[in-house]
């Protein structure tokens, strides 16, 4: 894509898009510092205040970060999580093209809450519960909290270090997988969660919840993977036909606030 | 379900699950007040303290929320919104059981961002906006700004505050909806979206982005969802098999922190 100077797309748009595909094309990488402004004026031929709108702009859409004194950085690399296949979340992420560095925290015995020891048909004995960290680059992203049926007690802590959720289920267990029911969900991130993700207080998470089961329809796991959200995003395609489409049935006057005069178009 | 003294379940896990069941079956209802501490000690014949915890347990949960010198009242209806099918997002929240009020803050043509403008096919010509924002009960809990085709243009305001997205495509403008990429994500609400939701500042939202397609191809729509995250949540159920279970490839040494020696196992 060159430049256009009579393009009706502002010049930084054109150069931020620009920037983005380099990006994407892997000529400026994941954490590396991207070129001084100085340079970036001359690659492009416009002002410093033309360079400063389109990384502006970038920092707006996650795709770098400015840091104070050291210059602007390339963010994480931006994960696609695929929803459409049943498929673990480290799979999911090594089909992508990432391949997540791990750290087990936890592996015991536990007392599940109420809801899921009654989920995995434990009532009244102990279920496993483990926990991981992910990595991108030595960044932790993404936290595993998971709760496997007791069975999994046999596992050791070395197999558990080695082996993702479905793995440990599959191979080290013998129980097969055939469908998960997924809800997503955002909320800000417990204190835990912040200090493991290196967050700040109060950051948002961005959470995938799932419950596995068997052919029988028996649950073989509940977990929960809560992630860093900036670069990070699950998507879907849906295929038609479209379900329905109804009229809104009535257009609520509601409370009138200030701002929603201010949007409201003038006539 | 009867409290049972003698079960391995705590008290307070088991009145907060039977509470729980109240709100879903709406023997309390959303935004509605809870009874007293007195009255729930009273019914299930417990300590102050333990209604107390079962309380807090709800509010963790999202279900109830305290508001200080007026009591517990019922949070919000959850949403819990199926991916599975194509359906506009209006449609989504009428199929369960949910009837929002709606109210159209912008229906006006604009030069769409680049990316957009591009996939609309409309390049250097103005495409329609349109921003709605969704309410349950009186309290707004999700933003929609979609970008339509220029021949959206013929639309009136009236009729884009009475039709949903894919009612305006396919009612009045005979396009047909046959696929639709959705990306799910969270991020902290920018100060326009956290005015309209009635968000505190720095709050997250979680964020569908959707781009919708004909059986041509062609996109006839973008749009941005942008949803009060505490009683919504997006699911999906994946159907298997499997897609592979693969090992973890390293298990990263890591740096350690505090945190994780403190939850490492102990051996």
């Amino acid at each position: 894509m060159k430049i256009e100077r009579e393009s009706s797309v502002a010049l930084y748009v054109q150069i931020a898009d620009r920037l983005a595909r380099d990006i994407a094309e892997g000529r400026y990488k994941p954490f590396q510092r991207l070129p001084s402004e100085q340079s970036l004026m001359e690659r492009f031929g416009v002002s410093r205040v033309t360079v400063r709108e389109a990384i502006a702009l970038l920092a707006r859409q996650g795709l770098v970060v400015a840091k104070q004194g050291k210059g602007t950085f390339v963010g994480g690399p931006v994960v696609h999580h695929e929803l459409q296949e049943l498929r673990g979340f480290y799979d999911a992420l090594v089909t992508k093209g990432h391949t997540p560095e791990t750290r087990l925290l936890k592996f015991e015995p536990v007392q599940a809450p109420a809801p899921i020891e009654l989920a995995l048909g434990a009532a009244g004995r102990e279920v496993m519960f483990l926990r991981r960290v992910y990595s991108l680059h030595g960044h932790p992203f993404a936290l595993a909290s998971a709760w496997l049926p007791p069975a999994a007690a046999q596992v050791s802590w070395d197999q558990a270090s080695r082996h993702p959720i479905y793995s440990i289920l599959e191979e080290l267990l013998g129980l097969r997988v055939t469908r998960a029911e997924v809800s997503i969900l955002a909320r800000t991130a417990e204190a835990e969660e912040a200090e493991l993700l290196a967050l700040p207080e109060r950051s948002p998470v961005l959470v995938m919840e799932r419950v596995s089961y068997s052919a029988e329809g028996a649950a073989l796991e509940c977990s929960r993977f809560s992630i860093r959200p900036e670069n990070y995003r699950f998507s879907l395609s849906v295929q038609g036909p479209l379900a329905i489409t109804r009229k809104i049935q009535e257009v609520a006057p509601a409370r009138p606030t200030s701002s929603a005069s201010q949007h409201r178009r003038k006539k």
